[in-house]
């Protein structure tokens, strides 16, 4: 069938439906077990960086560009030549850059954090002595995001998320009437889940914002900053262009790693803001840590050699990750097509597809394709509060599985979504 | 001369202080540049881990004990071998141990921003939600234990430090009886700066506190847990066996790391403590982090294979530390043995030497150090807002400079205790 289902009679939709189900059964006995849950790199891509393992083998390859020994304490922002690699890929100067670990989920949860206990500059008032702190959600969105809200208490006000940022209008009327407003999270390109590429004039908005808050900021999480999966590939401008030297000069934190680069656990991180948010960040910082792990920093420098190095490396993902994206477009292409059942984003980089399906139904289709050994992110996880209130919305995670598991994973998944949509449609 | 300063004559003193001058002229004109003042591990001590900084070559190196790709993401609490590790050194079960980064200051800081952010458990109240959180600070002690008390505005009452421990007599009366006492600093083997073990009797008094605080935490920071310069070395009390099944099950956080044991800035840590205090502080980690760096965790555990491992390789240490730690204590032997102006600490294990010199003088041995090209510890450091009130007491850091630098540094740090003391006897 290849007609929208809405335009199918009776007759019709009991058939295919006898169809789906027979076909649904005989999936179910096999005994699958896939996953497109997780926004994980997969064993190939984790691969590519296999040589940084060794890269340092005597205590003389570990000198810093500085000559400092990189082995011992010391240098809390990062060594010079990671936050030259850093500050190359951002566009900004290394006086903007903070050399963090492992995680930079761990410098935005500390940069909450630390405006919660502290406040985000001396004499502003810590948050936890607000009576009252909100954060702007662009919705659909990443978890992680809004995990660290329900941590700390701050109410999220969900902001529809579209193909050029979030809806800016909204932003603008809440952000410059409520001083509650703390924060957005955003994740400018390739948007956590949607793909979606801010807008310049989306960009040029965020930093003319003109916010009620004194000391709001905006969340700038550019995880997938290289991540592109074709040699066209959009641009994002640069914020800090446009509010350098501004009212605006210190609204910006943001946060960058190569966790999807190097290896996903043992990357290294960045935050990334004004000269006097970073000092700000490090007057506290001292306190917290000596430093975070600069052999590892140094590690990457040394395979990357350069920004350029780094940017050449991407293009391995690229090459990698592509027909994964690609196996699961065609088939929802071919599947769902012309079914008038679904839409979903078409992403040129990031880790992530979102499919959108008939309103009601996310999660009978999670729950089909669960039963069928084919394991979705959990519904509602791209929304504040784990709640999609259209119950419509799912994350494709398209990196992980071996491409002809992400196949057939991917047929389940059409299948389940056309019989829940010949469900609701029925009902 | 060789006779206590406090039995010379007029005419002996001004004689000796003229030598001394003259002396001290020559050393300063020598333009010295020696360091004492950081616990840093030597070059010498850092080398004895290089092997493990290409131990894992290939991907298929990168495997846990339990199969999983530790290059990826997960694995929040830490790998299962790291846990293990850390709990048969530290005697504990692995349900008890949580795996850190390369900075267990950084789980201290975490473990107060914790408790002031959310509370020490479900139900308590955060800390900044207390109108008053003071924290019991034995004295000399470790300076950034201080500085987390005061980035979180704590108020630090100094308990005197001896050589068994705390002075217990106080730490036991004003826990149980002062409810904004939170908690307690404690580096309960070789303390820094002094050295000292606590007895016994100390940790057994330690484990029986009986706290008005229902959220009162035992900080045992066991940073030199085996860290012993001698064979025959002082054992500490396991203070996990006498608080289990007690009502201070969940008292006591305990953390340590590997910076002293491999590479000091790239290490790993561990936070130690009753189960469920363990999984409280996952419940909040889970927002802040996906995981620490578990290709480091792996390196240790491949580097050491086992506890006995990690011990064996500690005397490898003791070796490079013992004869730096001695040629201090023999110039302090020689230089002011009979003279009646300082004490000091020979301690069996840690970092630090503590020297009490005439009350009033440290800061003027710190300078006339200084002007001879010496630098030692800031005078302060080692007491609550830097300010030790008989601002006599000197840390010495005997691990970092080559051992002919140390045997001059010692030198002059003596000469400029016998001119300081001469200085203050004839005022």
């Amino acid at each position: 069938m290849n007609k929208p289902i809405s335009q199918m009679s009776r007759c019709e939709l009991i058939a295919e439906m006898n169809e789906l189900t027979a076909e649904y059964e005989k999936i179910k006995a096999a005994g699958l077990s896939l996953d497109m849950s997780r926004g994980k790199p997969c064993k190939e891509q984790l691969d590519l960086s296999d040589s940084m393992l060794s890269i340092l083998k005597s205590g003389e390859d570990c000198l810093s560009a500085s000559g400092e020994d990189t082995r011992n304490y010391g240098i809390l922002s990062g060594i010079p030549e990671a936050k030259k690699l850093f500050a190359d890929i951002c566009g900004v100067n290394t006086e903007n850059v903070f050399v963090g670990g492992n995680a930079s989920l761990q410098l935005m949860y500390d940069a909450v954090a630390r405006a919660e206990l502290f406040g985000t500059s001396q004499g502003s008032t810590p948050w936890c002595k607000c009576e009252k702190v909100k954060f702007l959600c662009p919705a659909p969105g990443y978890d992680r995001h809004f995990a660290i809200c329900e941590a700390f208490g701050i109410e999220m006000i969900p902001v529809e998320m579209r193909e050029d940022g979030p809806d800016m209008d909204t932003v603008e009327k809440l952000v410059s009437s409520d001083e509650s407003i703390k924060g957005i999270w955003c994740v400018p390109k390739y948007s956590n889940p949607t793909g979606a590429v801010y807008s310049d004039e989306t960009v040029r908005r965020f930093a003319a914002l003109t916010p009620a808050a004194k000391d709001f900021r905006v969340f700038w999480d550019n995880a997938y900053i290289i991540h592109d999966l074709y040699d066209e590939s959009p641009k994002l401008l640069n914020i800090f262009d446009l509010t350098r030297g501004t009212e605006n000069e210190d609204m910006v934190y943001m946060f960058t790693s190569t966790s999807k680069i190097t290896h996903a656990g043992a990357g290294i991180s960045a935050f990334i803001s004004s000269a006097a948010n970073i000092k700000e960040a490090l007057s506290h910082i001292t306190a917290q840590t000596i430093s975070y792990d600069k052999l590892n920093q140094l590690r990457h420098c040394k395979f990357f050699g350069s920004a350029d190095g780094v940017r050449e490396h991407m293009k391995k993902h690229a090459a990698i990750l592509r027909p994964r994206f690609e196996v699961v477009l065609d088939a929802f292409e071919k599947e769902l097509g012309s079914r008038e059942i679904a839409t979903w984003t078409r992403p040129r980089g990031g880790y992530f597809i979102s499919l959108d399906i008939t309103t009601g139904s996310a999660k009978r289709v999670y729950e089909l394709c669960l039963d069928a050994g084919v394991k979705l992110t959990g519904v509602g996880a791209t929304f504040p509060y784990g709640k999609d209130p259209k119950n419509s919305n799912l994350r494709i995670a398209p990196s992980y599985p071996p491409i002809e598991e992400l196949k057939k994973a991917a047929e389940v998944l059409c299948l389940c979504v056309k019989i829940a949509a010949i469900e609701a449609f029925s009902a």
